[in-house]
């Protein structure tokens, strides 16, 4: 890139383009080269360089620390889109993940936004559960699910802290989940998912919203997922036929 | 969901995540059923309705208006996550897709960080293409692409305004596309970023970094996407096995 075309802010922004590529390809190893290093490997000025830095520190991808320089925020947790797979079920190789309850209960009279969407009779009960997900005892994702009463009910013996709510139905049901339609969104914190989990207001998450159904198609697993996207990213594979 | 249970700020989000995946299954034409209705259906009081349709609005899902009520907002277009598509490929089924070229040109020494990312010789030169993105004449994206220089090269001569990139490129190659390895963050919207695609600072976006190969496994094509996150959203339906 030449720093003769378009307005700093441009460049700044194409520099920060290659260089998140580039710490995502793990070219780097906990420290990044200095900005007159990194500038020559990414043809551009200090300043450029440095207003990429700062737009990557904003996105949660490196820290910078006056005497040591940048540094690549611990790498960001993968999730998978080619299978259906529990966040814990992959977040495992990332470091320890821990639950925290916050609700596991019986809800007598579902509403009907929720016995619609998991195909109940109309004021059916449903199982809810909420929890707050850690990875490395620092909070990742704050899940809340809405299960159907034969497959939710059992769970609520299980030790819910500890497992995957998939892994969990699969056992506890003797069946084999199917497949989920999932939809991502990005947002930023509203005030209360901020201090739950510990970001500032209006940081970067995703919504993930995922329908998991049974192998025979049944829907049975309604849960919205809010995942801080300053330790989380998607990652996919795609095939172009 | 009854309301004795949790604070008022747990219940507003659960009552949000349950009317967005309900908007989001298409359960509402244009205008949202009064707060009374919502919350019958929600099994939420009207105070707790209104507060989750604040932070629908704050999403980007809905638009509240004095006098008319509660609107859904333009359905988010979809990009999939099954296979390899331009994004324009798809966003066709949402509106007309325009393309403004902001940049498209042969940078003779291409920084080392792009270089090594394509595989190319040190000081090779590379084809830089930057396009903002429209839908139905209102931003979408900003993405910023590097291409092998024999790739990139007979593109320059091609109406990149009105065409994807992917399509261009199997057509002027003759060569079909493999697969591509993508990342995607979740970010919040930088001042220049903002400016450009016309929404406030510290709006969430998507960032789509994507390698693209050629059937024979060779990196051709590596860009960055962003993409306004109130317009769009990601959808995948994942198999267990």
């Amino acid at each position: 890139m030449e720093d003769r075309d378009g307005s700093r802010a441009d460049r700044a922004r194409r520099v920060a383009d290659v260089l998140r590529q580039r710490i995502v390809d793990g070219a780097y190893e906990e420290v990044l080269p200095d900005e007159r290093t990194l500038g020559r490997s990414l043809g551009a000025t200090r300043n450029v360089v440095r207003e990429a830095l700062n737009m990557l520190r904003d996105e949660g991808v490196v820290t910078r620390r006056r005497g040591i320089g940048t540094l690549v925020t611990g790498q960001k947790a993968g999730h998978g889109l080619a299978r259906l797979v529990g966040l814990a079920e992959e977040l495992t190789a990332y470091g320890t993940v821990t639950n925290e309850v916050r609700e596991a209960r019986v809800v007598p009279h579902a509403p009907p936004a929720i016995t619609q969407r998991l195909g109940l009779p109309e004021r059916s009960e449903a199982v809810y559960i909420e929890r707050l997900r850690s990875l490395d005892a620092e909070p990742l994702s704050l899940d809340s699910t809405w299960l159907a009463p034969d497959i939710g009910r059992p769970l609520l013996d299980r030790h819910l802290a500890g497992r995957d709510l998939f892994a969990l139905i699969e056992e506890t049901s003797g069946t084999r989940l199917g497949s989920a339609e999932v939809t991502v969104h990005a947002v930023t914190a509203d005030p209360d998912t901020a201090r739950l989990l510990d970001v500032a207001e209006g940081a970067a998450l995703f919504t993930i919203d995922r329908l998991t159904r049974l192998a025979d198609g049944r829907p049975v697993d309604a849960e919205s997922l809010r995942v801080r996207a300053d330790r989380f990213a998607l990652r996919a594979v795609l095939p172009r036929d």
